[in-house]
């Protein structure tokens, strides 16, 4: 036990990963000593003489191809009980072959078969369906689709932050456990401790951040969010989740212009980054789901998008209705999602931005238009994953703000802070809020939503 | 109505922040055009001539002076209606101030006062005691303290998203809602839906996305979550919250001392990209709250922090036990804060890593050690905030575990999922967790946790 120990001291010491070991192959093929990687066996294939395996430690997309030559190797009995998804550290040489789809492979000296997977590991094979994978939320992150979402996710994630922080917005926290008013987002799911008053209030899991974000944009000026958010709805649908991400910039001295500009500019950035820093992912994904997705996320970023006034939007549906199950189409009337999907292709299958539409159809905080029946909001759709991004300016009227309050039915006494910030030297602020899984959908090219979180959580689903 | 809209289309497109008036004062005192700022009032004062206002937009800590000169000033009555916390937008030419406090100021030509403050306003003055503050939740980014404690809690998570991504660890998030067992981590919160059984079992508010997290390193090598957990303990001190926000970073082929140097790595490189970009914000608070902050996180950087063995620990204590109020110290007991705070006395008034405790003190998943009663493990204590991380090498014995897991009386079915991983090709992964507002507290100064985050929660306090 002590040797073992002693052992592992040695190894970690030493272990470089594999995205290393591809970034400096010309200096490590000429290293006298020997080179380390730790890692899981994706695939092996076997010679008379020679005996190969495709190793990954999640560092990168690239796998490192181990090849171990029979006649030298003196650890008898080992290379049998390595199977696939055994977790092994292997000592070696680096051997450059240019020329090759890797530019480099280890001869190896030696392997410490850490730990082998026993029979009962249910991703035994290579390119099981995706359809028994999600069974193993556990499990996902060991096969290469699922590397490359969770990658593309992080990518994702810290272009988000990196775009807010040179646009000069302030990542802040909105509470998650909340007594305020649910704005009528959703159904929210309420909270409980052995302590049966806790709290004060009936306290509830927050369904957006956006109404706290405004008060801390009235000092702060520009902020956004990055935090989970969460609906009790039953909707067992490819693209809902009952726990999400969301991002919600809020800006002050903004109109819709302005923070419409901005969510172009997000997007278009994030998929840039991702482009110029995740190209192997992008690649691993073209090639096993999703066709064209490369030039799809390049060509978006060339395009610039459509703002389309509601009202406009439903004189095209009208012209066109012979194209819908629904035909009843009317100025008032919710877009379905047929409808979106048609607009987009109107507009040369682009994004567009819907601005403009009904004040009844939308939240009491948005900001009346002067023509006295529309608010000052957008949605922006993709053609892919339908709404984005939903956004508005902020209705900085106090009285105008209690009328729309009381019409939606809200509770005035939960919501008097917020509406009393009206009062205290208040400038009006526009602000949007992003699904994260719904962009990590559309760049990912991923078919289900559940396939962008590593956890995810729906209807009857909580486990793990 | 439409005019005040085209003079708002004209106002947004040319403003600028205070941060940039700053960055590009050379510039902009040259310029032909009018530059144009928004706003709240800071404060204000009088002469015969002119009235002087202090005017901050939350960009930068750096207030930016207004110069109205009463001579060629238009707007009769308007001067009187500006009070404190009023929110503006000014148009005025800027004038280089070398040798003065602030570098430049703004000679006014125009005022519109955006909305002023009404008789509630709950933070008239200017100092006005954080104790009454606090009651403000959603005004607290009005005020000069919170405006540099959010700011630096924004350079704080920027700094920590930074050094994973350059660690090549990858972010990643575990769920929030979850049917996993709670390992004695403290409290839990339940959560119910209007459908009764919306989620198949109980579900709780995580205590710790370390499980998740594990599992994902069995693939991705190197992950990290920054997301909120919960305890519903009902504590009321100033050192914890019911909604706080953790980073837990977990590592494949790590040790403890591999682990430790992370942490130690990640403190440093946070607290010096805080004394690089919010050294503005570190005056404030020194300046007004704590003193020779900056000169103790300077000294922090350059310090190397001592890995004390708990053994070794309980050894210091009893030969200096006459200093404690609970005396009775032999091996196996708790640390009390008093101990810890003394050990960090002990050792030069520096943070310590106290490594090794017994296993009995510590979770479940926690690696034994060779010596058959400590387990490999570390609690990071610093001297002016306690426990600041707590982490240790994962148990990667199946049957060790299983025992470990039936010793604490948890629950084996709800965890075999944990369990089989390491059957599964599983390798040794080391990890700890950190708690963000503890991280905030000691680089701010604040007293109080309540203080680092927007809309704290805690024992009858979810409002807002």
């Amino acid at each position: 036990m002590v040797l073992n120990y002693l052992i592992r001291l040695f190894m970690f010491q030493t272990l470089i990963t594999i995205k290393d070991v591809y970034q400096q192959a010309e200096k490590l093929s000429k290293s006298e000593k020997l080179i380390k990687v730790g890692g899981w066996v994706k695939s092996s294939r076997e010679s008379k003489e020679k005996k190969f395996i495709i190793l990954n430690d999640g560092s990168t997309m690239n796998a490192l191809q181990i090849i171990i030559s029979r006649k030298n190797f003196l650890q008898l009995g080992l290379l049998e009980k390595i199977n696939f998804g055994s977790g092994l550290l292997v000592s070696g040489r680096l051997v450059l072959t240019p020329g090759r789809q890797q530019s480099c492979e280890l001869e190896v000296e030696k392997i410490e078969l850490v730990n082998s997977t026993d029979n009962n590991y249910p991703l035994q094979k290579k390119n099981i369906p995706l359809g028994i994978v999600r069974n193993f939320p556990h499990l996902r992150a060991k096969t290469n689709y699922f590397l490359a979402v969770f990658r593309l996710r992080h990518s994702i994630s810290k272009a988000i932050h990196e775009f807010f922080h040179q646009e000069g917005f302030y990542y802040a926290p909105t509470p998650i456990i909340t007594s305020g008013d649910a704005e009528g987002a959703g159904e929210t799911f309420t909270i409980h401790a052995k302590k049966e008053d806790f709290f004060n209030k009936e306290a509830k899991l927050t369904v957006s951040g956006q109404l706290q974000a405004e008060s801390l944009a009235q000092g702060l000026g520009k902020v956004y969010t990055f935090a989970p958010c969460f609906r009790a709805e039953q909707s067992n649908t490819t693209r809902h989740l009952a726990e999400f991400w969301m991002v919600e910039p809020e800006m002050a001295f903004a109109d819709l212009d302005v923070i419409t500009n901005l969510a172009e500019k997000m997007v278009k950035w994030v998929v840039n980054f991702v482009l110029t820093n995740n190209y192997p992912e992008l690649e691993h994904l073209e090639k096993h789901t999703q066709k064209e997705l490369i030039n799809r996320l390049r060509r978006l970023t060339k395009e610039s998008w459509e703002k389309v006034d509601y009202s406009k939007c439903i004189e095209i549906l009208i012209k066109n209705k012979e194209n819908f199950i629904l035909r009843d189409i009317k100025w008032g009337i919710d877009l379905q999602s047929e409808h979106e999907k048609y607009l987009c292709q109107y507009f040369n299958n682009k994004p567009i931005f819907i601005i403009n539409y009904p004040q009844e159809l939308k939240a009491f905080y948005m900001k009346n238009n002067p023509d006295g029946r529309t608010a000052a909001c957008f949605d922006l759709i993709f053609p892919q994953v339908g709404e984005l991004i939903g956004g508005s300016v902020r209705e900085d009227n106090y009285q105008t703000l209690i009328g729309k309050t009381q019409r939606k039915k809200l509770n005035l006494e939960n919501l008097s802070w917020y509406l009393n910030l009206r009062k205290y030297g208040y400038v009006p602020t526009a602000g949007f809020g992003l699904g994260l899984e719904r962009l990590i959908m559309y760049i990912s090219g991923a078919e289900n939503i559940r396939d962008t979180i590593s956890f995810p959580r729906y209807f009857k689903h909580s486990d793990f």
